[in-house]
């Protein structure tokens, strides 16, 4: 199968190359608007040729977005007026407003909206890996409004990438991914700037930073190019999580400043119960894939 | 040197461990006042015999205090009365309440006040590891209050556990921590609790969670029964630091909520200069230990 991937950075090259080394493609054709970018990708092989977007519509059979969430819903419409039989998935954060901008179009069947949870803080070619989505999770959304065929040529590009596919309502999936990834990087973000402000001050302060501290602010390494258009278009979740995250700061600071040592130990020995679901995930991650889960509108 | 390490749990066992193998210790005496952490401890080599307190501080030259800070505060005083020549030191993450805490002790001289800064998040003998602060940073605090002798002798200790020492005033190390150890270890405290508690309604949301998730909440694994008495001894400066980190997540909020996409690419932009932080750590970590800094109270 020719496989063309549209965006040549940390997700669209990782995928390149294991699509490509694993045969679940024969041929991957590179698209980038950025020229330098598209000359990387080629020059350490991460993809077989460079085209332009036309062209590679038209000369292959599957077509994977792997940019910014604005740019896939600027371009999402146009390319689905250019396929004949291709099968065209994104590979974004968010997915309602995507889902939304081609509902009604003719080849909406032909349509998989995806999201592998996967990633690190890098961003472009450079930043490309084999195994970035080995063991991870694959969410496949709506897929009653895409055909059988291509979710199953979709589910598996995911199992030659060593993933599972849980299928999700794209409503639970920006609700949830506002949770478990979007409030995270905020969470880090923030941090940076609070110590980075008191650097001004007092500029020997990141002496003191443990590997504890580098953990909680890597993301914060991650790129507005993409995540300002994730915030934008989750807004409704994302605001929500936040003030139930500042709320949860609030209570931590008024239990210290109230010397209220049981409320103290009761958040923390709650919040401990993160060991149960980080020592699970590890387990699915080396262990077996898992079988396939689905998981509807709540 | 005979070294009494005075809790056995992940900082004192990984110390014991690297004093012993590397030649600064000629015996290790562990004291805990948990039968079965004194029992692993041993039995896992971490030291060479289990003491009570008082015979260890009488067969001792120096001795080590790793123990939560509120316990410190509890013993340090009677471990003063206790002593001869030898020298004290404790490896707190707070300093001001401790150091107050024998201010006009006869023997104040002999006490040195100082903080590793590394640890993971894990807790109890068995966490303990070789090389755990292999390049990381030593602070000794108030070094002109303790004898020149005593300071020498920890300096030493801390090259032999291949840190570099950075003098510091306590007041100076109280306020810099809260930034980057107390805060980060309630960011994530909280996120732990605010997925934790919608995983009650949704209960797949950590299916979706990959790497960043992980990485940002690993310090939420940490113990109350540290953590708790840190941020009660540090209120003051962890109150200060967590309304800055809750007003940068309302400034988060407020960009978001009014598409401010300026506003938002300023902030990550900002919040991306960590790079440069974490970047210069890493070479810090790898390279040869720097020479020591002194930063006194600003």
């Amino acid at each position: 199968m020719i496989v063309s991937v549209i965006g040549l950075g940390l997700i669209g090259g990782s995928l390149a190359l294991d699509l490509k080394q694993r045969g679940f493609a024969s041929k991957i054709i590179g698209v980038d608007n950025n020229p330098m970018n598209a000359h990387t990708a080629k020059k350490i092989n991460l993809v077989d040729e460079i085209q332009d977007l036309k062209s590679a519509i038209s000369n292959s059979h599957l077509i994977v977005l792997a940019i910014p969430v604005d740019a896939c819903v600027q371009i999402l419409p146009d390319i689905m007026d250019q396929i004949n039989h291709q099968i065209v998935i994104d590979l974004g954060s968010t997915k309602e407003q995507l889902i939304a901008s081609i509902t009604n179009h003719s080849k909406r069947k032909q349509y998989v909206a995806a999201h592998p949870m996967a990633g690190t803080e890098f961003s472009g070619p450079q930043a490309a890996q084999t195994g970035l989505f080995d063991g991870k999770c694959a969410i496949i959304c709506n897929p009653e409004d895409s055909s059988k065929e291509a979710v199953n040529i979709i589910a598996d590009m995911f199992h030659t990438l060593k993933m599972r596919c849980v299928y999700m309502d794209s409503e639970v999936h920006d609700r949830q991914t506002a949770y478990v990834s979007h409030l995270s990087h905020i969470s880090a973000f923030a941090l940076s700037l609070t110590v980075l402000h008191k650097e001004k001050a007092d500029k020997h302060i990141f002496e003191l930073a443990s590997g504890g501290f580098d953990s909680t602010v890597r993301l914060a390494k991650s790129s507005a190019e993409m995540w300002t258009p994730i915030f934008q278009q989750n807004k409704k979740n994302v605001g929500k999580v936040l003030q139930k995250y500042i709320d949860t700061l609030q209570q931590f600071k008024d239990s210290i400043e109230k010397d209220d040592v049981d409320g103290l130990n009761n958040l923390i020995n709650e919040a401990n119960d993160i060991s149960r679901v980080l020592d699970q995930k590890e387990k699915n991650e080396q262990g077996t894939v898992k079988e396939s889960v689905k998981i509807r509108r709540a």
